[in-house]
């Protein structure tokens, strides 16, 4: 049964030829969809019949939000260490130590539930794809799980083995590596699609790094990485010589870092969300577009360093603090997203794409940024 | 008939002889109320019986929000104004005058649809009660109008005929401040609690600010005040000179005006919703709590520099950007508010007061700025 959507204020398909600008948009558009597919997109002048008619009633139309960076499975809380942070104490290196043990300790549900809700709380605030990562469970089992109920989820399941050395390796990180890269790679690789490491100061180096994503890559799985966000590391340049679908963090790049991103297929994907929970600077998102990289935001949801699942509050804060336009902003959170993800069947209002539609009580996807703090999100089509 | 509101994870009483801190916080606590006001605070272990119980399911409960500032009367759009500022165009100073003309074409209904639903959206962010500013009239018809509306809405109306001086005195300012005095205070004063000045560089000056507000409180209007937001000047001496209930954005101050706002009643409201949207810097919050002065946060609600309805938000901001401890923004974003308005029956769960009360989906209101820009509010009891 084929759906019209009618009344649409202003579409943003990010589909250039369709459209105005880098975000395609079309004011005054109409949508149809049949059978959870795109099938028709333009002015609302010349929209076909159809067999049901929606009317949005002069709203927004955006596609979905696609967070292609998060980590949902976990247990535990950190409400006091965020608290503690804020009012003036250092921050706490163990902090994720905590996590750890407790994802270790809870039962399946536990886990299920948790990201289960975080996984609805996203959708509310229109995230229509969400890439969901391991990393908390640090051993065969616990890793093994971890993608295992992230991908109940998501399709988009990634293996973090590699988030940090656990307690148990703590001086000896090339037997953890060899742990992820053997037993644990065997157990999780069926249940991934993708292979991430946390290549930063106090996490792994680039020999390690490397070897955790070629490991993976053999095994089928596609690289992604956890790249400069502590300091101007190794990051960048072993994501470009893997050819990873995305960088991550970004945080503190080179000029070479820039001009390597800007000649790759790989990412920047920016994470505000973690900036501005441990009140660090923001990354340069001026400097990588006007180089010619791509650019994407997610929210890095996770206890610790940046417990948002809002890509409009990470879009509100890009436009304000990351000096993106908003229609910069609009285009990463969404099709920047899928391209993090290699992806095109997400992201753009397009003929043949996957009919996730997100409808904004606003009559443009400005209101994201000019409203910060304001749930705009009317309903995820 | 008397409710129970049972199984409260963490209650805010902002009565620090009630519970522990600034926040007077309550673990595992119950509150009930009968018709519309509390009756009883405490331990859940020790609370009455009632009529009626409600679980709370281990929510976190606080009073609801306190908006002291808020200018939502008026009609128009400046969404392109915001996108081309934050696009890297120059800020127009006649922003402003789209909204008078807009306003001024506007029916009735128009202006108070749009009231309507930012005070409802207001609420579904947990906010209870709000000041409504008019403003955006700016002659004698339209600014009793705005007044009226406002006054539909809430009990904290504020006459604002000196927002700005508007484009048909634009060589006569000290003839708009007689109209201000004269003829438009007469239509406003009988539908306002407040009177208030826009104090600052580009709107009027100390001699013609004082001179509004002696009029307004000699029709029986309190005084309050925009100061300082745009630069290091007169306004908030000139608020504690006249006891003003609130100088309101104190973006830029002195040691002088810092010392006169300790050793004062008046409330240091801020609004850092405005320096937000126009990427200004935020107060400094610190320096005012350390020097003893009270508090406030408000959103400014406004199309032009601050359109954002969400108490959240500004906390979170203050939390981030303003180094407020998240307890310290809990109490400003009530309490505080409640002292900028002079009430003593909002802004804290005490016995008298009103049951004016706000769960949050969180064990904790630390949350509000831990998971920044999620709509954490649950019920508004
Ligand atoms: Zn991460
Ligand atoms: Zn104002």
């Amino acid at each position: 049964m084929s759906t019209l959507l009618a009344n649409i204020s202003l579409l943003v398909t990010n589909d250039p030829s369709a459209g105005d600008g880098l975000t395609g948009e079309i004011v005054d558009a109409a949508v149809v969809i049949d059978n959870g597919v795109i099938v028709w997109v333009g002015s609302s002048a010349k929209s076909p019949a159809a067999d049901e008619r929606v009317d949005l009633d002069g709203r927004c139309v955006i596609p979905g939000f696609v967070d292609s960076h998060s980590h949902l499975i976990f247990a535990g809380d950190r409400t006091a260490e965020f608290a503690a942070r804020m009012s003036g104490a250092a921050y706490s290196a163990g902090g994720i130590k905590t996590t750890v043990a407790a994802t270790r300790s809870a039962s399946d549900d536990e886990l299920r539930l948790r990201a289960t809700d975080l996984v609805a709380e996203m959708r509310r605030h229109g995230t229509t794809t969400v890439e969901i990562k391991s990393g908390y469970g640090l051993d065969v089992a616990n890793e093994a799980r971890s993608v295992q109920i992230a991908r109940e989820l998501t399709a988009e399941t990634t293996f973090l083995g590699a988030h940090v050395v656990p307690p148990e390796y703590a001086d000896n990180s090339d037997r953890y590596v060899d742990l992820v890269c053997g037993a644990m790679l065997d157990a999780c690789a069926p249940h991934a699609k993708w292979v991430d490491v946390f290549c930063d100061r106090g996490a792994f180096d680039a020999d390690q790094a490397r070897a955790v994503l070629r490991a993976g890559m053999q095994r089928g799985l596609l690289p992604r990485l956890h790249a400069n966000q502590l300091e101007s590391g190794p990051g960048v340049q072993l994501a470009v010589e893997v050819d990873a679908a995305s960088a991550d963090h970004c945080t503190h790049l080179s000029d070479a870092d820039i001009e390597a991103l800007a000649g790759s297929t790989t990412v920047a994907t920016l994470l505000p969300g973690a900036e501005f929970s441990t009140r660090a600077n923001y990354p340069d998102a001026r400097r990588l577009i006007d180089a010619g990289a791509t650019v994407a935001l997610a929210t890095d949801c996770n206890p610790g360093s940046s417990y948002t699942s809002s890509m409009p509050f990470c879009i509100a804060i890009a436009v304000r603090d990351m000096k993106m336009t908003p229609a910069e902003a609009m285009w990463s959170a969404t099709a920047g997203g899928a391209r993090a993800l290699r992806r095109d069947d997400i992201g753009a209002v397009r003929v043949g794409a996957n009919a996730d539609l997100v409808a904004i009580n606003a009559p443009s996807y400005v209101h994201l940024a000019y409203r910060p703090g304001v749930q705009l999100i009317g309903s995820v089509l």
